[in-house]
């Protein structure tokens, strides 16, 4: 059985840091990345600050993932660093790639011809855009300007994406699954949840605990909402793996060891839906 | 003037790196640390994993932070690893903290008599919840069970907060107020938003690359929003300081600066709300 392989995010973004914009890419990115059979590792959040993006790009390829994606800092202004640090990380230097300054026109073009944009001229600030680290890639941004990138780094694909949410999604449901399947392999996913007929967490952490240590290739969490006055607890079961059958066997063990110890106790587990929701 | 103090915040929960969950506990926190006058300089968020909390824990305090908040892994499950994480990052050891423990005690009571437990019994997985990293304080949980902790390790202060965001904010709110005075001093923070009449960033580029140079002291931004079929730009600008007309006047300079550019363009400066909802 082949490894799962794995991945990390890492965002570039000062509005980040400040609170002024939640961060709900890196919760986008992961639910899809683990459904295509990958381990996500860390997400970290870094400033418009080129020193620091660099350290953290250096950092994450010492971890050597399979996949490394940034989002953010891809646009035409002076504080979007991401390229330009990505280079500096690599030791290659910024060149114009002519195919991501094709891109970049047409958008214009089309930006122009339906009155979004003033000018359909390529300004410096618009070339910035399709000088890429030597090796990189352009991905085709259909919603916004700014191209994604990839570049192979030894054992580790970046990718660089977008910050605008709806720029990210349309790359990476466009542009990137076929790179995205030959890096991932063909990973499988899947998961369960349940309604737990008990209100208090503490009394279920004995037996999640020795079920957990007997099936360590499943994800195992009890999640504790409040509910009233009292609280409603759930239990989330997930596995990936190489083989859908492993996978399945996996998590109906898992369920049927939880069982054994449940039911004699009164507590029942009332399968719901895995809302898929973003 | 003395030095704006800076934190970072560590997310611990394999759910979020599942996507299962979004992180809004960093962007809350951040929102608040800022306003404090405070710098966050970093997000990071790792699995329930006790290796990965230990290494980042560890490359956090060498950066030697004046604040690392950890949130995550305090309950009493055994996938909640933070204080074990963080004993051993240390190399202290987890000692059994009686003020701790009879917080805790004192919650299960409570929890018992409004019939949200069914026992207010300190079973081994409650008692858990008190074991706190040698020199560590409780800081007490009104809305659930596990205390915070907080810990002085050299320049940095180490405060470890649950995961659910109502205990999180509870916490932050009522036990930690007088600390984070201590640790971030009296920072101040003002923030200014325009709605600009001009729909293509490109062009706003040269002009904010200028004025942000000019104004290192100042955090500027344009945000581009999707707005039917063309684009709305806002600008976006904070300061922190130790002295408050200090960063109202850098502010206001900015601001001046970027009307003597934008005005001969035709281009406004609509001032609007900085809305402060969570």
């Amino acid at each position: 059985m082949s490894e799962v392989r794995w991945a990390e995010i890492l965002t570039i973004g000062t509005e980040i840091l400040l609170g002024d914009v939640l961060d709900t890419n890196s919760q986008w990115l992961s639910r899809r990345l683990v459904r295509m059979g990958a381990s996500v590792r860390r997400h970290v959040t870094v400033g418009d600050d080129e020193r620091e993006i660099v350290t953290e790009v250096r950092h994450a390829l010492s971890r050597a993932p399979d996949l490394l994606i940034t989002t953010g800092g891809l646009g035409p202004t002076d504080d979007d660093r991401t390229l330009s640090a990505v280079a500096q990380a690599l030791n290659v230097p910024l060149i114009l790639n002519e195919e991501a300054l094709k891109m970049i026109a047409q958008r214009y073009k089309e930006l122009f011809e339906s009155g979004a944009v003033d000018s359909p001229e390529m300004t410096p600030s618009r070339t910035k855009m399709a000088y890429l680290p030597a090796g990189g890639e352009p991905l085709l941004n259909q919603v916004g300007t700014a191209p994604g990138v990839w570049l192979a780094v030894g054992k580790t694909t970046l990718v660089c994406l977008p910050g605008v949410p709806a720029e990210l999604k349309d790359i990476f449901t466009n542009a990137l699954p076929p790179l995205l399947k030959s890096v991932l392999g063909t990973g499988y996913y899947s998961e369960r949840l349940y309604e737990v007929t008990c209100k208090d967490e503490s009394v279920l952490s004995s037996i999640l605990k020795e079920v957990a240590s007997a099936h360590p290739d499943v994800y195992l969490k009890s999640k504790v909402r409040p509910f009233g006055t009292s609280v409603r607890i759930r239990l989330f079961l997930s596995a990936s793996g190489v083989r859908p059958e492993d996978v399945e066997q996996s998590l109906r063990q898992t369920v049927d060891d939880l069982l054994v110890q449940l039911e004699p106790m009164g507590i029942l587990l009332i399968p719901i839906p895995t809302d898929d929701e973003e």
